[in-house]
Order: C-alpha cells, then sequence, then structure tokens
C-alpha cells in the first residue's frame, strides 16, 4: 500500500525543537520528494505555548497542543522527536512514544547514556526504530558511522574532543594566556556556557556522549558511571606556557580504548602533540578520531552542537525512520551486546604524565624527588626547572614521564606531597601521545 | 519467510577483492551475527586463479571459479562484489550483475564517475541496491553521509584531497625541499604511486571522485569532463618555499561549489592557509571538507585507500545490502536529479592567485607589470622581490592578487607572458581563502 503522508509529532520547542519544527515546514518539499512522499509536521506538543517567543508566532497556532492524550492517539503522527531534554522527564515521554508503536527520534544525550540499553529493548519489543544521531557531536555523523559504515571493525580506540565549550575555554587559555575563570566567562557571554556550566567545565556532558559512543563502538554496555572524570578548572595558564614549550596542546579528551575484552574509558585534560589533528580542532568545533583494525585512523569534525547542526541530525534520524516505515522496515534499534567485556580501573591505566611542583631551591631536591618516582618504578622523561624566586627561594619543577601505571603514578605523587622540599603539587595532567 | 543465510559473490581476486574475501571468512561469525543470519563467501570469479599468490592459496580452491555462466546462475548468490578495476570490462559486468537481479557492490570509482547514473537507474529498474562506499576515501564514510546523515542539508562546498599519492608527494617537497621528480620517484618505492603515474599525478584520480561527491551533493550528473583539471608536476621547491614565508601549504585540491543553481568543480593545486585543518592532512591521507547549510563546517578524514580500509567500506556495504534483503526492502540506489543546475565554465571562476615571474632587473618593472594587473581589473595583494641574479640581471617576483576573475587573470597572463622585461611566467597557482 502505497502511504499518502508520513506525519511527524514534536515533543518540546526550544532550541532543537523550533530548528526541527522550522526546517520541516521550510524543507518540507525536497525532503518528501527525498523520501517519495509527503512528510507533514502534524503536531507539536509542549508543557504551555510562548505566544510571546517569535519562533512560535512564525508556526501555525493549531499545530500546538498541550494535550498528551491529543498527542500520542493522534493517528496522523508516524514518527515521534523527543526534544523536551533533561533526564527523567523525556526519559517518561520516549517510554510512551515508543510504547504507542512510534519510530522516535531523540537527540538527548543524558536519556540515551544513562538509558539507552533499556529503550532500544522497549523500541525492539515494539518492533519501532530508535534513532539517536543528534546525541553526539551534533550534525557530525558518528552514530550512523558506528552503527553502518564501520561496521567490519574491531574498534581498537577512540579519542575525541565532544564538548564545545570547554573547548573554546582552553582554546582561549592557550591563545590568549588567561585565566580559566575569564575564559569561562567569555564562553557564557557568548552564550556558549550556561549560568550553571557544571555540566560542561566538570565534563559530565563529555561522559555522556562517550558512554554512547563506547558502547557502540565496543558493543557492551559503558554506563557514564563507568568513566572516570576530571573537569578543566584546575588547569592554570602555567600549564599552557609550559605545554607549548613541551611541543603539545591541552585538550579536554574523551578517550576510550579496547585491548582483548578490557575496556579503559575517561573523560579528563590531556597533553596531545601539538602537531596532531586533534590539537588543531580550536573554539567550539568537536572532532572524533576513531581508530579501526581495517579503516586505520578516521576523523569527524564539525559543530558539535547548535540549533542547525543538532537539526540537521536530527531531521536525518526522521527521514531514515521515513523510509523506513515507507519500505516496512521493522527495527533497526540495536546495541550489540557482547560477553565478556570489562572496565579496566583507572588504577590500572598506563600513560605518560606532566607533573608542575613548587620546590625549595637547595641542592638535592631532584634527587629525592627521582628517588621517589624509581621507587615506583616511574621513569622521568624530561624535567625543566624553572627560575627560582629568590625572596622565598621557591623553585617551580616541571616533569614529563615515561608511560606508567596510574596506581603507581598516584602512590608516587602522595609520596611527593610528603616530601618537606615539595611545597605544592600544582599541577598533574596525563599525557597522550 | 526466514533466510537460511546470505551468499556473496565476489568478481575479482586482486588488492580489493583479496582483502574483502579474507574478512568474509575472518569475521564471518561476527558479520554474520550483526545481519541476523549467515554471511557466506560463496563463489570468488577470476580470469585465472593464480595459484603462486598467498592469499589464493590460504582460500579454499573450490570457491574459485573462471565460468561466468555458473557464477551468474549461482541461485545462493545474493550479492555480487564487483572488484575488477578498470573500466569497461567492469562495467559489462556490473551491468550483468544488477540485471540478474543481485545487490551488487563496487569501490570502482572509474566506472560510477562516468557510468553511476546509467547503473543506478538499472538498478533501480530490477529493484536492487547499488552501493560504492568504497569508490571514494577508502573506508572513510563519504557516500553515505552524503546520501543519508547529511540530507537535510543544502550542501555549498566541498573541498578535498581525495588523492593520498599526490599528497604524500606535496608533503615530502613541502617537509624536505625535495623536486616533484624525486618526491615521485619516493612515492613509487614505496607502491603508493604506480610505474606509470598519470593517472594520481595529473588529477584524473581526483576527478573521478569529485564527480561522485559532487553529483551526490547537488543532485545533479557531474561527469568527469565537466572537472576542470591540473596535476602537481609543474610545481616547484621554489613555490613551497615561498607558500610557507606566504602562510600557505599548498595541496592538491578537489573543489566543488554551489550557489544558486550554479555549480563549480574543479581539481588543481592550491595555496591554502598554513593553520586550517586541510593544510595538515599530509601523506596518503584523505580528507574532505564539507559546507552544508544546516551542519555548518564538517570534515571527514582518514586513509584514502588501500586494501584494509577499501575492504571496510565494502563490507558495510555487503553489511547493509544483507540487512536490506532480509528486511525485503528494494532498491536504495539514488541519484536524485534536480534540473536546471549548470556547471560554471572556468573562466567565470573567481579566486585568488599567487604568481611566480622571472623578470629583469631594472627600474619600472614593476610598474609595467602593475599595469597590466590594472588593465584587466586584477588587484595585487602583496609583492615579494627577491634577490637579483647579478650575472644575468634578472630577479624573481612573487606577486599574490586579490580575488579576480579567472578570465581576467587568463588574459593578464598572456600579456605579461608579452613584456619584454618578463622573461618567464614560472608558475601560477590559485589560492583557496
Amino acid at each position: 500500500m502505497k502511504r499518502q503522508s508520513i506525519g511527524v509529532g514534536l515533543m518540546g520547542f526550544g532550541v532543537v525543537g523550533g530548528g526541527v519544527a522550522r526546517v520541516l515546514i521550510d524543507k518540507g518539499p525536497a525532503l518528501s520528494e527525498e523520501i517519495g512522499c509527503p512528510l507533514i509536521l502534524r503536531k507539536v506538543k509542549v508543557l504551555a505555548p510562548d505566544l510571546t517567543k517569535p519562533q512560535t508566532q512564525e508556526m501555525d497556532s493549531r499545530l500546538f497542543t498541550t494535550d498528551d492524550n491529543e498527542f500520542f492517539t493522534d493517528p496522523e503522527i508516524d514518527i515521534i522527536v523527543e526534544a523536551i531534554g533533561g533526564e527523567s522527564l523525556a526519559l517518561q515521554y520516549l517510554e510512551r512514544a515508543i510504547s504507542s508503536g512510534r519510530h522516535v527520534v531523540t537527540s538527548n544525550k543524558e536519556v540515551i547514556a544513562k538509558h539507552g540499553a533499556e529503550l532500544i529493548a522497549l523500541a525492539l519489543k515494539h518492533k519501532v526504530g530508535l534513532r539517536y544521531e543528534g546525541s553526539v557531536g551534533g550534525g557530525i555523523p558518528l552514530i550512523a558511522p558506528f552503527h553502518d559504515d564501520l561496521v567490519a571493525n574491531k574498534i581498537n580506540g577512540i579519542y575525541a574532543i565532544i564538548n564545545g565549550t570547554t573547548n573554546y575555554i582552553l582554546t582561549r587559555m592557550a591563545r590568549e594566556g588567561i585565566d580559566f575563570s575569564i575564559a569561562l566567562k567569555r564562553a557564557q557571554e557568548l552564550g556558549y556556557a550556561e549560568a550553571n556550566p557544571e555540566n560542561d567545565i566538570e565534563g559530565i556532558d563529555a561522559v555522556y556522549k562517550l558512554a554512547i559512543l563506547a558502547s557502540l563502538a565496543f558493543h557492551t554496555e559503558v554506563r557514564p558511571e563507568d568513566i572516570y572524570r576530571e573537569g578543566i578548572s584546575r588547569l592554570d595558564t602555567r600549564d599552557f606556557h609550559y605545554a607549548r614549550e613541551l611541543g603539545y596542546a591541552i585538550k579536554l579528551l574523551a578517550i576510550a580504548k579496547q585491548s582483548n575484552n578490557s575496556i579503559e574509558v575517561r573523560v579528563h585534560p590531556v597533553f596531545i602533540p601539538e602537531d596532531s589533528l586533534l590539537a588543531k580542532v580550536d573554539d567550539v568545533y568537536n572532532a572524533v578520531l576513531v581508530e579501526g583494525d581495517l579503516v586505520g585512523k578516521v576523523l569527524f569534525f564539525g559543530e558539535g552542537a547548535g540549533s542547525l547542526p543538532t537539526t540537521s541530525a536530527v531531521i536525518a534520524d526522521i527521514v531514515s525512520a521515513a523510509k523506513d516505515i515507507i519500505l516496512g522496515a521493522g527495527s533497526r534499534a540495536k546495541w550489540k551486546l557482547e560477553p565478556g567485556k570489562v572496565i579496566r580501573p583507572m588504577s590500572q591505566i598506563e600513560t605518560r604524565y606532566y607533573l608542575r611542583l613548587n620546590v625549595t631551591d637547595c641542592p638535592g631536591v631532584l634527587a629525592q624527588i627521582s628517588k621517589v618516582f624509581g621507587d615506583h618504578l616511574v621513569s622521568i622523561s624530561s624535567v625543566i626547572q624553572k627560575l627560582t624566586d629568590s625572596i622565598t627561594q621557591m623553585a617551580e619543577i616541571v616533569i614529563m614521564t615515561h608511560p606508567a601505571k596510574e596506581a603507581a603514578m598516584q602512590q608516587a605523587l602522595e609520596e611527593l606531597a610528603h616530601l618537606t622540599v615539595v611545597k605544592e603539587i600544582n599541577n598533574f595532567v596525563r599525557v597522550e601521545a
């Protein structure tokens, strides 16, 4: 039976919802041609339509409803788009949408990261699709590549800049030598950071996205709480100074590695070589570097957030769902789960380290510090001793290590902190080659 | 009806075919699980099985056949992979494969660039899929993004490094200051360039790939002969020297732009700012930068060729075809064709130019040269005059222009060549911002 039309119901009318509605209307004819039958926005479900918003005024007011039952029982809605955001309310509505037998599209990273597996199981049960391309990296194709294009590969590693806010802040700190707090303030003024910036600057947003990518890539359920996390607020202008001197850039990286059945997942600031491609990803841009056994290194780059890029991904998901409806295809929702995968504890990871210390400037200091490292089998690759403060007789030392176990490094740090010659461990950043 | 298995028939057993066969066997169980039923390599059609090759010896000899009829009538083959290469024979076999009602996968850029539209029409007629992800950029997802992920976007521009051989040569010339011929020889020794390197160094390979990408992106048929083409052999070490001095890298770019219904498609060496991401794409790596109206800039990077990366793409296409067979989906083959698109002649494009001249070192030379440019409304942005050769009394001048029409620039060049003070126009390279 040839379908008369495909109807879309939209839940939420904020930054993403407004963009999706706009594009569905403006590009309706082209999208309908792509699909092979008319694609029509049928309803927009909101808590209360804000008639003062220009984007609301531009829409046909009859599209809006505040009535859940009216929305979920509308026989003309084939695809439901969740653009509510947040966790619990969005989750409830997603469950209701899937259970109502509609194909569902969302860009909600928090819900997918925390409840992806159960939602996908629900979608399979109801034989509908659950698509979430916009949940990671805005309009950059990322879910589809892991799902489809890289399907022949065993993924060995993911190295990702997936939070635009922190990347903007780090770019400003590196280029202008300004403090974290000033860079954050500028990001807030430009609308890149929220009034309460915790989710971004503490790496929580990046953790959600990495949980999704790692789950897909490694065929297991990686939950947000499995991921080691550090934010960027303790980075200092001096760290950027030394990084440049040593040939590195500082980025907040989301890292996932797999070897045998052991998985390593972490989000924290990292020194990366300044001539690497990821080091060139500046401002609010995102990039995801993937290493596969066949494909080698592939990198995906673009704007990781914002109304239009996210809308680009959501519309692609809608078109894909519409094509499946026309073909009569059932659910393609899937998180392939392979048994026996283990998350490696952070103490077991191995990496190189950058360390910045304030020490008393007297003979034998370096020997004492070196001994502590040696006792824990941490090998030093270089030391920079900087100008001494002649009044306090204090010196700043920067140490780079060879690869070492995190547990050993943490023990060494603890012992260092107890040396009387060490006044302060100013910072400590991991290094990726 | 649940299918018992999906059978694959492979035509050709060279670099790509051998890789595909190997992976189908080695990763068979995982791929079968992904699809939901066994995926089995049924037959490999070759002109004559070369039993001396290790990759042939590793295979079950019963898989090989030289008999076309046996291959095409095998009821257990559902998907046919063309890995023959070249144009006419591959085209014949592709037509036969499609007409036999099998889903078809190829990575043959030449055939798709030259005959894509007719093959897709044939696939539609026979209700089968024609997939060609491996034809551009090896394992980097590129066809799928244009087909699906970026479907909501109007594509305004494509800027691509899509030939690994030339990128390797240019990287060596830039880094080591060596001549083109020496860099080419090294590429040949490493197996990156063929004994007859014309297809790569003259930009023919890049033209095929751009024809495919531009056709998909702009919803029209861009044929190889529509694309303006220049190779890299006339680049000199001095050009790299000046490029660096001016803050540029030199890359062979495949460029496609669309404004209104006018399309600009060209492959030639380009000066690009050295701090741009594309300038960092070195050695045999490829990268494709896409500009869409919603998504903004997205970039795809990776190894653009080679057995395993291309195999990654071919296997992804096989898995996609297998899923469609199981779903009972018909053809998804499509080159959306919008009417009224026009290819802009090269004379009408507008860009900036780099120019290197040998001139007589005497007063008034620059005035004469400037006048020629001025007469053609080409505005000069900077001039570097380099050391004079005291014996010949010749000087080298480097000129960068503001944006100008190609036709005006060509006329200016012709007049310059007739000035008695101009001994030689050494080179002339376009500049992209």
